[in-house]
């Protein structure tokens, strides 16, 4: 970074600056002018922000400057720059979706997401680039830009959060909020080296997030480590009345799990399916995952093979659920708005009309018997552990890629193996793993039963502090300022 | 009746029988071979079961005899002769959905629903003939032949559960169970001059029993009187494990509610909707309306005209989930065994394999806004009173009918009404409300709020004390011995 930084904290984690914030050393106007210096030099590239907030983000440093010298502290949050996917209404502030549609929409409400995060401080900098509307795992948007990887800008930064990604992979963000629909958290988490948590379906309110696929979509946080993972969930996370699909069932305390995950006592097992997550898998991510498990042994996580059933039609299920309910989403503006998608949106949407209502109906309830088959393969362990993307980023051009001798669509080699847990509505976690030859970050994936993020963050938090996993997840851009 | 019968008791409703059961006036042998040959006299015409219990019957009832002879009385519905739509499993005895593909099927396992019969006593004397798997509203069967009106045989049931309301309409049965996806209790019902509950969804287990469109199916009772459906409403009643779409909530005392309803002081107001249910009805069934608003009035009930929003997409939604549900439940036999459906119900089935996901997604979501727009038009009310049937029974060859002038297909004209609350899984419960051109029974629906079946029960309780019409009920068979 540039000589002019104020704080020196590029690439520190929320946790980090949540102490010097705290202790004063740190100041949140400081910091957020670090942050928009950072998207000033970095976004022309990466593209990582649709809209930057300028003027808000520095008038609620000021705020939190003199809010926490008064004493009026409100946690690991106060002061620090987030950024969110750009289908989570801020209000007043324009939310594109990453649409052409949408240029000019602005919500005149605050999704409940950003309420809370308002509520313990957090300073909204901007909105990241997302594929349109979502609806995409690649972040290929011809309306603003596609998102590129701070780790060879070359390259995807997968999506469809790619923007927050990018942000903070980059240092133009300490933590993120994106949506994950079929893996658009944890693929480009993987991709980009962060941490990112699809949470159990109804834990996180959607309202006032842009729908794509309503029984699919989850809200969830995107950091730099586990602790910031958990930080983020614990402001978010909650039953919201204005949102019918959250559960109203107390959170625990997450950043108290994630402390306690240094208890040397504690012994975790997880499995490891035989079926279908290692069907189709580049073989340099296959032992970037060997290695991981390798570091998961090392301290003290047993793994165990296990039998996953009823694999078969995950990829109907998630079609119908997908691909129908995003055409009923969009089903007025495929007729009056039409020309305003990019093709590769109106042909998925396209697609979405034809999915026949029995097909709906089959995926329904084959939803609950994968989810049991889950639930069945988890039994008397802590969890289970499988990767994240069968590929690191792929080239921006390609669309398709080799995988063992097998020609692959770049959006199923991205997908297939995050869009089960959306079915399932079961909670998983990107953990970054390494990197491939050396050079691409990639994650694997800690799946847990529902409601069970506190302990898949512990373990990500175990497994973190032994492996030292963050410390190897430093973009080349961070620490030779630029891409 | 013939001379023979040993009870007198033809046409008696549960209420009177079971005092005389109790007092050992009346014993469930005779009263089960009254049945027996009442069955025996009437079946061969009406088509009211599809297969008579005889043996098991007399065996049940010589148990109940027994049994309370020895003081162990189970209840009003101890040594009852109820009988089953031929959708209802009874353990060993053949179930044939009113189909051919099915002709053969012996249940290995009691429905929740006959588990629960039978532990308080009620003896189950035969299945009931169906439209062909439920799957229409005018019981005209291929198979097993049409059920005919005891009012007059010329003319239809109505259906699906129509051999049911034939079966205690004619006095070949005290009560019935029958199944509701479109009005198929209510319905029925109504042309038979029953009373008929549609319970509200969640109230009554559907485990062993065949589906036609599960999230808009519903099991509920069939009698002569409000005091009648509320006895058998008490047995079936309540959460059951094996059946997820049941509601954990406590069963009221429904007969302590209904007996309860000889309270003056009690006033009752009802909503009648100005829109929807009066676009399409025959003046005669209107006058019928109209007499037995009269008669509410006149034993203290109040209505008041209320205003229905949202009515325009009843169709549409009804259709997405009635059409796509049955075919996606029947999607295997639909190509392993198609030429074993009758040709109404495989065009139906037909149809519904091109709902689309769409569609069905759209209905789901138009589902809650329907039934907000009841519930907000029943606030401050009691609930909703609204014709049941646009028309009265047609004759067994009529397809299409005159209304208002407006040639109306009779599936339309039977069920436009009902649907409705299938919808919105709101309790609806049918009510004779007297005669079409003095010689056809036509009920009315009383509507609630989700569980005030007791409620609805208690008002047409007060009602049916008050006009009598109960007694204006007996089919002309019921007094001449057979029609």
């Amino acid at each position: 970074m540039k000589e002019s930084s104020r704080t020196k904290a590029l690439g520190s984690s929320i946790h980090e600056l949540s102490k010097h914030i705290f202790s004063g050393s740190i100041s949140p106007v400081d910091l957020v002018e670090d942050i928009l210096e950072r998207i000033e030099d970095l976004n022309e590239e990466l593209h990582a922000y649709i809209t930057v907030m300028t003027d808000s983000a520095r008038k609620e440093a000021k705020k939190a400057e003199a809010d926490i010298k008064e004493g009026k502290y409100l946690g690991p949050l106060h002061g620090i720059p987030v950024s969110l996917k750009d289908l989570i209404y801020v209000r007043g502030v324009r939310s594109t979706s990453g649409s052409r549609i949408l240029s000019d929409f602005v919500p005149n409400h605050d999704a409940t997401v950003v309420r809370r995060l308002k509520q313990v401080g957090a300073i909204v900098v901007g909105m990241n680039n997302t594929h349109e509307f979502a609806c995409g795992i690649t972040n290929i948007n011809p309306h603003y830009g596609s998102s590129r990887n701070p780790w060879d800008p070359a390259r995807m930064s997968g999506g469809s959060s790619g923007g927050s990604a990018v942000a903070v992979s980059a240092g133009m963000a300490v933590g993120a909020l994106g949506t994950d629909t079929s893996g658009s958290i944890r693929v480009p988490s993987s991709l980009c080296g962060l941490f990112g948590l699809k949470p159990t379906y109804g834990r996180v309110s959607k309202f006032g997030v842009m729908p794509l696929a309503p029984s699919i979509d989850h809200v969830g946080p995107m950091a730099r480590t586990s602790w910031d993972t958990a930080a983020l969930l614990q402001a978010i996370a909650g039953y919201d009345m204005l949102d019918e699909s959250t559960l109203d069932l107390p959170v625990p305390d997450y950043l108290q799990i994630v402390s306690e995950s240094d208890d040397k006592s504690r012994k975790f097992t997880l499995g490891v399916p035989k079926e279908y997550f290692f069907d189709l898998i580049d073989p340099r991510v296959m032992d970037v995952f060997e290695n991981c498990l390798g570091e998961m042994h090392a301290c003290g996580v047993s793994t165990v093979p296990v039998t996953l059933n009823e694999t078969r039609k995950i990829s109907d299920a998630w079609k119908a659920f997908r691909l129908g309910e995003s055409a009923a989403v969009h089903s007025s503006w495929l007729k009056s708005r039409r020309s305003e998608y990019g093709s590769d949106v109106l042909a998925m949407l396209e697609r979405g009309t034809k999915i026949t209502a029995v097909e709906y109906i089959t995926a329904l309830r084959y939803k609950k018997e994968l989810k049991d088959a889950f639930l069945k393969a988890m039994k008397g362990l802590d969890g289970l552990i499988v990767p994240t993307t069968s590929i690191s980023a792929p080239m921006l051009e390609e669309t398709s890629i080799d995988i063992n001798g097998r020609n692959t669509e770049v959006y199923i080699a991205l997908s297939r193996l995050t869009t089960v847990f959306n079915i399932t509505g079961l909670p998983a976690l990107n953990v970054p793993a390494g990197l491939v030859d050396g050079s691409l970050p990639i994650g694997v994936q800690l799946v847990g039963r529902e409601f069970d993020e506190g302990l898949l963050l512990s373990l990500a938090d175990m497994y973190e502090r032994s492996s030292k996993i963050s410390d190897r997840m430093i973009a080349p851009c961070l620490s030779r300022g630029n891409p």
